[in-house]
């Protein structure tokens, strides 16, 4: 199943089911057109990981860490399907990232790798948006990656066995591809990940584990259309504004 | 007026006054020992500041920086009065961070400097809890500042009126002082964070600004009772437990 959350025509949220050009709840179904498609989850944070691709690492001139890079997003960063987000104003070189999210399904600390799936609810694609202006400058990755809007995500949160250990990761720019690589290239694997936050953190239902993006950013311009396509989940779309 | 959420002898969760040795609310009081006291605010983030004392920059071998060193804990982080809060384990330092917490009222984004304290509800006593081992090996402080209970707060929110420009911060560690400072000694004012803060990320009703901690921070050993105590708003005491 891909489950989505959305505002009905009446304008009750609701938790239904996606079906690539409707959505359901409770034996209704709503053309997507007469709906509004919400962010599939509501993550407490997000804790994301960098430099968890070979090929990024390499054209970021950064070497890979030895332990998984952890840095986070709080709720106001979150954004959904169709949104266009407005990037901070008055900055160089604002730039995509492709990713898996991975939803937490139950409140969980100190999982062991071996049962790591079992917390999983599902799958769901993010774009981990970064400020490059601010991420050069600063110790933490605040105004870089938390800012208002930067983890567009979505549309759904599609059942684990929907996506294959391979799942390709796509991202495209005004319908050209500029990211392309799958989910068996992580250098730390999803369980392992898990194992690593919930030694420090406790992670809640909705929270999201963005898994780190392949090589292939490049700056976002005013009015650009950006897609994330992981096969098994389906496609985020959303645009972006400049000030 | 100073606020604080406490469990009634009911197990309801009241937003309700603090009167020093009792609490009250809907013309209820009670003693403190029959309530437990809760975090004051439900925060969907804390933004913390670094080096915004210069003494603990100077005991820290660190620069002033050139604007504001922020850094995020989620709320899995928070703990409360009273709370003892179990540190990660196999650390070799864990130190004590004592911090005025400033707690906003509404939601707000790009907020002018000059009416920064309208957004302000009050204020509040947090510890600031650094995991020194994995702080100073990690790039974004996870692991080393947003662990489980790395963020006691409370044991209320006080009203800006109750809150002197020059009002004492002081930690004590089994009762002996280890933290001695006062508000006016802070680099970047509180209007100064909240204006640069709001202009990248929407803070909520509930969310926390931690300014900084001044010097005489120490490691915290299994077993230790930390207060921390600042002038108009009270004290926050909880202990803490090495596994």
């Amino acid at each position: 199943m891909h489950h989505v959350r959305f505002r009905d025509p009446t304008g009750a949220v609701r938790r239904g089911e996606w079906h690539g050009d409707s959505v359901s709840f409770g034996g209704e179904r709503y053309d997507l057109d007469t709906v509004d498609v919400l962010p599939p989850c509501e993550p407490s944070k997000i804790v994301c990981i960098g430099l968890n691709y070979a090929d990024h690492a390499a054209e970021q001139d950064s070497d890979l860490p030895d332990r998984p890079l952890l840095f986070l997003k709080a709720p106001n960063a979150v954004a959904g399907h169709g949104d266009t987000v407005t990037l901070p104003a008055g900055k160089e070189r604002i730039e995509w990232e492709a990713e898996l999210g991975v939803v937490i399904g139950e409140q969980c600390r100190n999982v062991p790798g071996e049962s790591a799936m079992d917390v999983v609810a599902g799958f769901t694609c993010l774009n981990d948006i970064s400020n490059r202006d601010d991420q050069r400058r600063e110790k933490n990755w605040v105004r870089g990656k938390a800012f208002d809007g930067a983890a567009p995500l979505g549309p759904v949160v599609a059942d684990p066995e929907h996506v294959p250990g391979d799942a390709s990761v796509e991202l495209r720019v005004n319908g050209e591809t500029r990211q392309s690589s799958d989910r068996s290239n992580l250098i730390f694997s999803i369980p392992e990940l898990i194992a690593e936050i919930t030694t420090y953190l406790t992670l809640e239902p909705g929270d999201v584990i963005s898994t780190g993006t392949p090589a292939g950013v490049g700056a976002l311009a005013d009015g650009d259309e950006v897609e994330v396509e992981i096969e098994g989940v389906g496609t985020l779309a959303h645009s972006v504004r400049v000030p």
